[in-house]
């Protein structure tokens, strides 16, 4: 499954998010211009700004201030990634070597702070204030999100719930904010709004969940990432939590132990795969990200006889069902 | 000289601000309220909110949304402050630890970029349209500043135009903003927000020149930052720059040598000192300062009459006179 299938009512205008991104990551500070290109180049999937653009499309136009809506959303996803990368020191993103990699964390604190607040004076030159308002919403949870992360780092008593809301403020708030800014432009219809933010808070977390399995079960070379990485950074993660719960205590000390090493080498990464298998933890992630993909297509039902429906129903099978 | 004497007719408003800022940095989370107690703990002097109030208050009387964009301007310096304190690994702030220190770069980026949202938040809640659109420019030019600092770190070829637009961009912005949005919100009169504005950017750069001074001829305990880290960070400010300009080919190469050291133990830091004096690095660096002092006070001479247009110049005297 690629994002090709549901990004295909709205690639003309996902061409014209890019020149926007292009045009925003110009600079005339050397530096700025060389990090700038080098996000550029290492492009990620567009995923926001194509669930912004379809749901935009509803009514079978896409609004004009839908471009810029995307473009901003996309830049706000790419100053939180570089702030990421540098606060998990990832060497890996998107097959590439991330900015912290490349140059070094100040360079990424600072990028970061200047993608963000150049989405913002995007948001303020076109006077978008009601998206302003969503998105203002949505970035200070994501750093919420970050920060209940930071606090539980190393913390092997850390909860599912925790676990859900972490990854509800970190995620899901920008892709619901997404959706609900798409529908906002493009549907004056009461109560698309918050159907839309629905949709995309069940995505993002199906997306997220999803993602996390990919620390344990993927492969660099797919992913773009280094697999155990979170592990590592002492980041547990539902897979985890879930194997750790079901867990004999003495598997759950085993796994605590392998775990607080840090290090996975020596055959002690295959035996905590095994463990987690054991008890289950993939599969109950996999479980639980299908659950909310099921329910974000039934969030949109009402939506059923717009020609955009069944694009947004297979961004939510990509989000379950990607590689990468 | 302090910032009580032009603090006078504000500081029931200072007050205000002061409740604002800890309600804005209350969180459920307890990381969160850990790190924000800390900041509220080691709290600054407060210059742009009494800069902004100031001129808010030229007719007269402070307009009640004054308060909120005094808090905001706080939190967007508070934001920045723990980034670059993170990007300079700053051991000290105001005689207290850093963020970066007492916790470490990851709580740094993340808690900057909350406290970052924060303020915009608050922006939108208010429906500040016209102080965002200066504050969301403020923001990008400090991180443009930031990055063209970060360019040419350990770059002794710096020129003063280079070193002045690093300073207007990462600290003048922020002061001219917060004077410019105090002059909108309290004087409807044609030309007093870009009087204001003009006065800003003059104070800031004569503030952040004598804060460069004090890597030099502060005293940690004064200062409540330890001396000598610009240097020992790769950062050359006018001081240096001046002296470099003016000095023999054989003693810029002696400069060149300790300063490349980065180390600046074993009488090396008093020989690099005396240098600086020598070509008149100092000297030169206090009279640009006391030249943009000068020429703030002239931009706000049509306001003479103001009440408070004595608290302003003598905001402006703190700041090449103060001592930390």
């Amino acid at each position: 499954m690629e994002l090709k299938v549901p990004q295909e009512p709205v690639l003309k205008e996902l061409q014209q998010v890019e020149e926007e991104l292009e045009s925003a990551l110009q600079s005339d500070r050397p530096l700025i211009q060389k990090v700038g290109n080098h996000l550029l180049a290492t492009r990620g999937k567009r995923f926001r700004p194509t669930l912004l653009l379809l749901s935009a499309t509803l009514n079978g136009t896409v609004p004009p201030l839908a471009i810029c809506a995307a473009t901003v959303v996309e830049l706000i996803h790419t100053a939180t990634l570089i702030h990421d990368d540098s606060i998990d020191s990832s060497e890996l993103r998107r097959g590439s070597p991330t900015v912290n990699y490349v140059w070094d964390d100040d360079v990424s604190i600072a990028m970061g702070d200047l993608i963000y607040s150049k989405a913002f004076s995007i948001l303020v030159k076109n006077e978008m204030y009601d998206a302003m308002r969503v998105l203002a919403e949505a970035s200070h949870r994501m750093s919420v999100g970050e920060l209940h992360e930071l606090e539980k780092r190393n913390d092997l008593d850390i909860t599912e719930e925790d676990y859900m809301t972490i990854i509800a403020d970190k995620t899901a708030s920008l892709i619901s904010a997404s959706c609900e800014i798409g529908a906002m432009l493009g549907n004056p219809e009461d109560g698309a709004r918050a159907c839309f933010s629905k949709y995309g808070h069940a995505v993002g977390l199906a997306f997220q969940i999803t993602d996390d399995l990919f620390d344990f079960v993927g492969h660099a070379i797919e992913t773009g990432k280094n697999v155990g990485n979170d592990v590592r950074g002492g980041k547990f993660t539902l897979p985890l939590i879930a194997a750790l719960k079901n867990a004999t205590s003495k598997d759950r000390a085993r796994m605590h132990n392998i775990v607080t090493l840090g290090d996975v080498a020596d055959g002690r990464w295959e035996e905590l795969l095994a463990l987690m298998d054991e008890y289950d933890g993939i599969e109950y992630s996999k479980e639980k990200a299908l659950a909310y993909a099921a329910e974000a297509k039934r969030t949109i039902r009402p939506f059923e006889s717009s020609p955009c429906y069944k694009h947004l129903c297979s961004a939510v099978d990509y989000t379950v069902e990607r590689r990468q």
